[in-house]
């Protein structure tokens, strides 16, 4: 299965379907079942005792594993995460964090996968999550996943 | 176990401790191992396809539990998540979510239950999840947790 | 949506499709939506401390909570776990455990829900559980989940 | 951290402390967070339509964290699973599974890491679980808990 995304193409595709969420990532890496990401805490991310809150730690798993799921099957905006499993093991730094996506199951209909998150430059993931996320069917008969045409009916 | 708070001192407290999430809660009840809270989405907490995104119900679950548990142990501002295993069930409305929490097993140092989601008025629950939460240890020796001063070095 | 199963057939469906761990079930209670059911330990259900094991309350879970979703979906015996996740809360004794299962939302190829489980005459949940089951499509274009066409073939 | 014990110390603990599951893992690896073993499928493991059931599966995940961690802290018998959350991806086959444990954090208290199971000789992996242990305290010299003289290499 080829990838359907480079690195820019993901960085605009996510300013595109994220406006506000979505242009906080830089990815670093992009390949088959796997895609790694970086995202900078802002002020709003931290939580008392200095710590960077849960709900910012579920968003980093939850948006890199989408683009890791994104990557393999192509533009499928409205892809959704069914369930998440998330152990916080760390306190993790304010600062950069870095997140590693690998897809360990991907069908027609679910990608299964996990993510490892890591204070950058610090050893020891922070957290780790457990995600699944339902695949929409493509639109139309042709089944491309990036045709303009099946894009345009997948947001509709 | 007695209650630590009533409904506009869980307010104040919130609104103290979380400046920025904790005034978007709004709390129904106070009971024994049960807090009922809801929460009016932004334009920010919504994405692509008019779903509420994951990363605010897990940031619903997160806060409502965290005020359940405070409800039966008093003003441990550091207690942390450890663990979250959420499932999403239905798609949510925009507009406002009821959470329901109970505390199934409140040991001395863990907090464990889960919470129901639901976007008010409708039958049938958005999402639920499971969490636990570590509780730091009472910080002086008269191990009053709603004392100041235990406060007072619990956040220092 | 009606109840597909009496207690007496739930039972005889057990022993039918799982022979082994299906009769150690004794179904206390079949309601829309909830299913409670009961399980006696056997001495290869223990672990060192005189414990039950993980594996057993797991088994206990998955069972109760497959039943709860056939009482409402029919003879489905190849319904499958997709994911399971499990807190062990409080120690529980050797003997007699009751498990409560409530289906939290049934669609057309998922079930999900969770369990709690008890020590008969104990306060306090020993485990509680969250479960997705896969249901498989009706074989036949009636789509009857009970008639005996779709059973064969279902089982075949 | 060095490691507590080789593969035929591990073998011959797991028969004592386990005497019926204990003997059916054939650990292949030990090395500092990481714990590879065997296990091959019984017919009282399977369930209908010839695949593994979800509780044997479980049980193998819950053995191999288990060991894992024995490996790093010794022989610490009570060690207890406080949660597992398990994702069933494919369809195993009946034979021999393969089970790779990786120990993400270990605290004084607690053991967080994930396991991946595979059919041997298939590709993909067959489940994933993320599991969390609590470490008992090394006790007081007197703390047996089987025999003496496993308690003193605990302590060691």
């Amino acid at each position: 299965m080829g990838l359907q995304f480079t690195i820019p193409e993901m960085h605009a595709y996510m300013a595109e379907v994220f406006p506000e969420l979505g242009t906080r990532f830089e990815v670093l890496e992009i390949a088959p079942y796997r895609l790694v990401a970086a995202m900078t805490t802002l002020p709003g991310d931290l939580r008392p005792g200095g710590t960077v809150s849960g709900p910012t730690l579920f968003a980093l798993a939850d948006c890199v594993y989408y683009m890791a799921t994104l990557a393999m099957v192509g533009r499928k905006a409205l892809a959704v995460t069914t369930s998440c499993s998330i152990d916080f093991m760390r306190k993790p730094e304010p600062g950069r964090l870095i997140a590693e996506a690998r897809v360990l199951k991907l069908g027609r209909v679910l990608s299964v996968g996990d993510v490892l998150m890591f204070s950058e430059g610090v050893e020891g993931a922070v957290a780790r999550a457990s995600l699944t996320y339902s695949i929409p069917p493509s639109a139309s008969p042709s089944a491309s996943s990036s045709s303009s045409a099946s894009q345009k009916s997948a947001r509709s």
